[in-house]
């Protein structure tokens, strides 16, 4: 284990960059915060290039330590002050990775056609995304399809997420309704949430396999575009004055319906 | 309109102070801000002792300014540097408010015994009791029973409910067993929400009118005093591998099975 006792050292600086999600896609790297969340990468799909331990972490969390050593191609132990710097929390845990970021369409031919999927058209807050994929994973859909919007690798979103998004089967398309279409052509329904009197009433759908749940950006809804692409536009009827559900709230409540 | 352009004036800064929960609670005020949400508390039951605008705001939020500055008793133009001082936020729109908390007991006996309700054990994210306030308003819950966790007037809460928490009937209380027995006694049945096998489904719970939802809090869950106390308990059966869900889309599940 190598030592890191400056907080200007150069490895240091590039892993704190990669908060950056400019840095990230130019790089293909993400840095990762959290004992739990980093033993999860280590049991993931995901490659670890770099582990950072504080001392105090590698007494507290000595089994997930332990998961991480064990995959990390090289790992350090770092002073708290260097902690700091890596860290996107205020009293960080002292566990870091940097990780490899998985190949955008490595598995978009693995989407099981009779599924039940989330499809995010622009979701930008990482709380939102995290509790999204969170809610997800823990009623068993069988994956995210993620258009744009807050990037997969976001700190937050990760955290959030309490690792769902590096264990559900996660696919990156950068065109949503050209990837809608290509759904549709293999069986798959699509559904477009919109806050709209108009649109059917999500527990009047009739399911069943092959589904695609469509959630929109905070304040803009569903794209155009993925709107006229789906095959129906569907809506939680609303009672208050209040004018539409938080994205995650939306999407928990929608996706019950299609899951329980 | 008076004037202030220095950021240590005695009046910022003691409303500034009031971003800490123990201010709150001690001086029987709060700090509200954004045009929208002081807007909704000039139309709600809550008195606003000061309303603090910037010029740019002045202009570009005209319409709420206004309504604000008719019921409030001082009304302060403030330079952007005092904004600043004054915000919660990294870009504040120039529209803040000092409001008289609403006596705690004030309207207990307004609850409608008939109607459903989510009662909050404890829940301490204000991120997550915002959007539960919002969601609960949306599908038309009849109000918001709040027992300790993260105070109704913390900043970061009232922007996640958009101004639900002005606008739901909410109740506190400090000793949610005793609310728990008390509504029970009027007839109401209550149900705790847990993360176990053992507890009914949710969607098996015959619903009807006098129902009350506990969301718990987010580490420890509902506390065993409201679980004993509770008429029955209930869960979101979870077919994946997370451990449970955020508590907001927990409670948008709960909360929509029960009133859609």
């Amino acid at each position: 284990m190598e030592l890191i006792t400056s907080r200007n050292n150069e490895t240091v600086k590039r892993a704190a960059a990669l908060k950056d999600a400019a840095e990230r896609r130019e790089r293909g790297l993400f840095l990762l915060e959290g004992a739990r969340l980093c033993a999860d990468a280590a049991n993931s799909a995901v490659q670890i290039e770099q582990a950072f331990f504080t001392e105090s972490a590698l007494q507290k969390h000595t089994e997930e330590c332990k998961i991480i050593q064990s995959v990390a191609k090289r790992v350090f132990c770092v002073a708290d002050s260097v902690a700091l710097r890596l860290a996107d929390t205020k009293n960080p845990q002292g566990v870091f990775c940097v990780c490899k970021t998985l190949d955008k369409t490595h598995n978009i031919d693995k989407i099981k056609y009779n599924g039940i999927y989330a499809l995010t058209d622009g979701v930008q807050n990482p709380d939102n995304l995290g509790a999204l994929a969170r809610t997800a994973e823990a009623l068993g859909a069988d994956g995210l399809l993620l258009c744009g919007g807050c990037d997969l690798y976001n700190p937050k979103a990760m955290r959030a997420s309490m690792g769902s998004l590096l264990r559900l089967d996660v696919f990156e398309a950068d065109d949503a309704p050209a990837l809608v279409r290509t759904l549709q052509s293999k069986g798959m329904r699509v559904f477009a949430s919109v806050v709209s009197g108009d649109a059917r009433p999500v527990q009047d759908v009739p399911k069943g396999e092959g589904c695609v749940v469509v959630i929109g950006n905070e304040g803009n809804g569903v794209s155009d575009e993925v709107r006229d692409a789906a095959d129906e536009r569907i809506t939680i009827p609303m009672a208050g004055r209040a004018e539409s559900l938080n994205a995650a709230a939306a999407a928990a409540i929608l996706l019950w319906e299609f899951l329980k």
